[in-house]
């Protein structure tokens, strides 16, 4: 299944975009697409049920909005360096095992919504990732294999990044990755059974139309499975919560000087595979 | 004022702790203690007035634990390094702009609780610090002083961490940060009316009885107001955001081997001047 939020910041409503490519409102069946909802096998099933049995009313997409698929999400864990292309673009040698940090959630906006180049800002970057979204308590998981139980779908997320606040401005990363709108996520949380490899999809970005990163997940070095099992031994991994798992090579970062950082009046474009597809116009904040 | 929560985990119930040292129940007043009541003045001068006209029924505290005083926190920022002394027993450098990191809402518990030392954990360390809770949204703020207004109250945090995690696992500090349990909050978020300087605030902190912290936030290298100002430029700090504004000299890292680490069974006990006092026992998870 195909789960989103459409509707104005604060009052999105849950929806199913069904096989049809038609946008069908969830919202007389459940409250709203979250953790709680996330963990609750039944309600998942209801969902199921009424898309195959064709009662779920449609909705008008023109001028819709679509927010985050995901309401309330309790934290982002975010895992860098995760791609050998990438490790190697940065300078940094392939991490011994994953290097992780953390995005408030608060910094999560739609996939379309627009992003604010912090003030002062001169390297506010682009990432494309795949991100799972957690969908059962995940606390000391023994195996890769088990970790993947733990997930309830996969989203296209944009790990916006300011790289002067990351790396050169003291102490850990957060400090460049928290900044407000630097988390578009989504469109849609698409569940595990329509994602049968989460390790053979495409990931590409454009900015202003021109083709950036065109990566695979193949080329993680630590797999979807692996990351879910080794972060739930440092914290305990939440139904509604997040891992953007990496991004692959191609950001401004990785490039000759003079590095192609982004500006207000940018657009960038993203997608997954099988994910669908984001589009955001950079403004200054 | 002196605002908290008490209750079984989960089910708290919003109280406050009157002058004369009595409990009252605040849930005929306001439904709980969270961003939204903290960013509402209305409802502040509301529990004011009927705590000055002596209306509040009184709670038995006997057998009542005391949760966090704030619910539905969005994000714990901490500032890492910021007391002259604790750089120095670390060995690192006095930071040149404040050092932040975050940790995840989910690892707040009460003053009380149990402290869970990680499996496989070999070094598990206490910081006793200044937590800061946010009451107006804080976005570029231009002064110190001006960022003093954005603050709703003060508590006692315990920002607990695994230092082999921090340090020594790869990437950044968050992974030994995040561990569930690892920030006991409280007992009470007390208003800035009661708190007239907040860099004049003694810190202590035992282990098995034994003092091991001993500093005053007249040792903060970058003062509260500062701390609020710089965090503000970097990302948006909202209505029940907390800052833990860093700890003083004494952690077990800082001490000669073998270092004291936490282990099962031991006993953290810490205060902050005018703020309160926690306990914790230590299990493993």
């Amino acid at each position: 299944m195909k789960l989103l939020r459409v509707g104005t910041a604060g009052a999105e409503r849950p929806a199913l975009l069904d096989r049809d490519g038609v946008l069908r409102d969830l919202s007389a069946i459940v409250p709203d697409i979250d953790g709680a909802l996330l963990s609750d096998a039944s309600a998942l099933d209801r969902i199921r049920a009424a898309a195959g049995a064709g009662v779920l009313p449609a909705l008008d997409p023109a001028g819709l909005r679509t927010g985050p698929p995901v309401a309330r999400i309790g934290k982002v864990v975010c895992i860098g360096l995760n791609y050998h292309d990438h490790a190697a673009e940065t300078g940094q040698a392939t991490p011994a095992e994953p290097v992780v940090f953390l995005k408030a959630a608060d910094t999560v906006v739609g996939p379309d919504d627009t992003v604010l180049v912090p003030r002062g800002s001169r390297k506010t970057d682009w990432e494309v990732e795949l991100a799972v979204v957690i969908g059962r308590t995940a606390r000391y998981v023994e195996s890769a294999e088990a970790a993947l139980g733990h997930v309830a779908g996969y989203a296209v997320a944009h790990d916006v990044s300011e790289r002067e606040f990351q790396i050169e401005r003291g102490g850990t990363w957060d400090k460049g990755k928290n900044c407000e709108t630097f988390n578009p996520l989504g469109p849609w949380l698409v569940t595990p059974d329509e994602v049968p490899d989460p390790q053979a999809l495409g990931l590409r970005l454009w900015v202003n139309g021109e083709l950036k990163q065109d990566g695979s997940t193949a080329d993680q070095i630590f797999p979807v499975g692996e990351v879910v099992r080794y972060v739930s031994r440092f914290m305990t991994l939440y139904p509604g919560d997040v891992i953007n798992t990496g991004t692959p090579a191609g950001v401004a970062m990785g490039q000759p000087e003079p590095k192609p950082f982004l500006r207000a009046g940018d657009v960038v474009e993203l997608e997954v595979e099988g994910l669908g597809r984001q589009r955001q116009q950079l403004k200054d904040a």
